[in-house]
């Protein structure tokens, strides 16, 4: 399989932005360092304190702004750009922007800007530069192509999802009485890129148990793991960029019958979500069919976050599957499946798993059983 | 030692905030989640999809705007707060930052901002909320007291040049002829966990051997570890939001004349770059310090990069030590010196150091051997 990041994959890209700039109403749109940046240009930038830009404006070669000292990731790009360097002074920089700017020759143009990713930093240089511009929001223009992933891209989080499963499972033997959340960690961590994640991984991995596995955003800590804790590892891995993101709760021995019977109730209620993902459903309904479960069994108090969320290039990412989200799912729609109960001071169930929208109904990336396991 | 952001620190922080605002013409400050936040909140928030807003007005309570299910957050914070909160559907968030604008009632305002920081989403809506204020870069009343380390800082920061140094001992006994980068890297990332970094590494390690030592910004790689390489790890630990970032080179058994001779060119450059650190010298200085070393030995044009960058809550800031930085040294910055020579193709050395200006010179956090060491 290709990269997702391929030469051809980033040519299609850019023609599909420039026909999704018109149809929005946008002249152009300006990119930073970031997700949307690696996906447009293929180019990696870290977000630092020097600015790099893209501006793509449909009819003309990409505009790069960019530190001189990254300028070598422009060889061998496979397409043309319009690019300004700058040198180590700050006073400077303004400069490269302008010239960009001219060239450009944007005027009174609709820009659409990423608000979620933009800084205020960027932003007043391309005031600057663009000095009749309007900028605006243009981030649905970008999740629109952004949310349908290729099949490379469904690969790359395919294989994503197979390196988290595989480092769980090199994980797993360490699970006793006695270890730290944190010592679960270190080793899930090192397994994560030993199995072959890239080293940006998606998040920090939850490693929480007993009591502290009925914090949705629990990380980890040290405690000690003990009998009758349930353990819950969300968790993931990053290939080419894109992630995955799982939910996994085991058992520490004998664990007492309402923890049991909350185990169940997400088993069931994380099946019924999956279900009722297909092309054409609302992202309310896939939400409504997992909470479902868990209100007709009692416990709908105790399942308070949204059932999933979109997932691909980054952690969080449209398409949100929550309460009011009528925005139909289509083909190449990923997102998470996750829903949980949580008792406080004793423990909490989260099943997660990674699907994307499929023209039949869904495939699920994420392989590892669901049933009830009992560790240590 | 209390923790950096203990509640009398925080009181501490906002009473000299207050002082600087009034110093700089600004009439507040406004954060989005991030470091700063942090540093005068003693709140932690991760940068998401949903905003978190801090705003402080010398005389008022800081008003925070965050989502209803971080409010947890609050509880036991230790000062008074003006909170607004909003829930899940996006449509609704603007009317917290409304109602928090009308709280603070600022009219004309010039409101400081940190342009690398805070994101277009946040100024749309401060800009909604406050609509007669001057968004402003604010950044420098912002460095001036991040920038001066006091002793929980330092502390932190030493603990987190510990914890790298065990990190990398515990790591070194994996390298041999035949290892991996990325193996190595998988080790030490593992290692820095369980000696106790905090789950957010400040920036994923570098571990390039052979002619991608020679590249500054490698990551790491499938390359196996060959005999008559240089070996480089450039990696950190953090403690409590505080980073630490070192640098060192090795040598797989027997290495040639000429990278033995930039090896020792660099040791002598990073002695020269410390020592010429103080109170009240230029950044420019400390650069040239070091410079000077590898320019008379003839491999000035092989040195390409600053000498140094500031560390604390993030892994780069203020002060940078480079040509033409002015702002002299004063008590409590705390910062890199990194030399380096690179030999394109055959390897490359930098030796990394972490320092703290103090009344009397400066202090050294970062203890490893300096010496060129044989390995494997």
């Amino acid at each position: 399989m290709a990269s997702p990041h391929s030469m051809e994959n980033i040519n299609k890209r850019q023609a599909a932005l420039s026909k999704a700039l018109s149809k929005a109403g946008l002249d152009a749109l300006a990119l930073n360092a970031g997700k949307s940046q690696l996906y447009f240009t293929g180019l990696q930038f870290h977000l630092m304190e020097r600015p790099t830009l893209s501006i793509f404006a449909p009819g003309q070669a990409p505009v790069l702004v960019l530190p001189e000292l990254e300028q070598g990731k422009l060889s061998n790009l496979g397409y043309e750009v319009q690019a300004f360097t700058y040198g180590e002074d700050p006073n400077q920089w303004g400069e490269a922007f302008e010239a960009a700017g001219a060239a450009l020759g944007l005027g009174k143009a609709r820009i659409g800007v990423e608000p979620t990713v933009l800084r205020v930093l960027e932003l007043r240089y391309l005031e600057a530069a663009l000095p009749e511009a309007a900028f605006v929001d243009g981030s649905a223009a970008i999740t629109a192509l952004r949310g349908r992933k290729d099949a490379a891209e469904v690969a790359a989080m395919q294989r994503a999802a197979q390196i988290a499963e595989e480092a769980l499972l090199a994980t797993l033997p360490k699970v006793r009485v006695g270890v730290t959340e944190k010592e679960l960690a270190a080793e899930l961590v090192g397994q994560l890129l030993s199995k072959g994640s890239d080293p940006e991984l998606p998040f920090q991995p939850i490693v929480a148990a007993g009591p502290n596995s009925a914090n949705p955003h629990a990380g980890y800590s040290e405690r000690a793991l003990q009998a009758g804790d349930l353990l819950l590892f969300d968790w993931g891995a990053a290939v080419d960029g894109y992630y995955s993101d799982i939910t996994r709760t085991f058992a520490i021995g004998e664990i007492d019958e309402e923890l049991k019977r909350i185990y169940s109730i997400v088993e069931l209620a994380n099946q019924a979500g999956r279900a009722a993902v297909k092309p054409g459903a609302a992202p309310e309904a896939v939400d409504a069919a997992a909470r479902d479960v868990i209100e007709d069994s009692g416990y709908g108090a105790l399942f308070f976050h949204r059932t999933g969320h979109g997932l691909g290039m980054e952690a969080h990412e449209a398409p949100y599957i929550r309460a009011g989200n009528r925005e139909l799912l289509e083909v190449g729609n990923a997102f998470t499946v996750e829903p949980g109960i949580y008792l406080e001071g004793r423990g909490g169930v989260r099943i997660e798993d990674d699907v994307v929208v499929t023209e039949d109904g869904q495939l699920c990336l994420t392989q590892l059983p669901r049933g009830l396991q009992l560790l240590g």
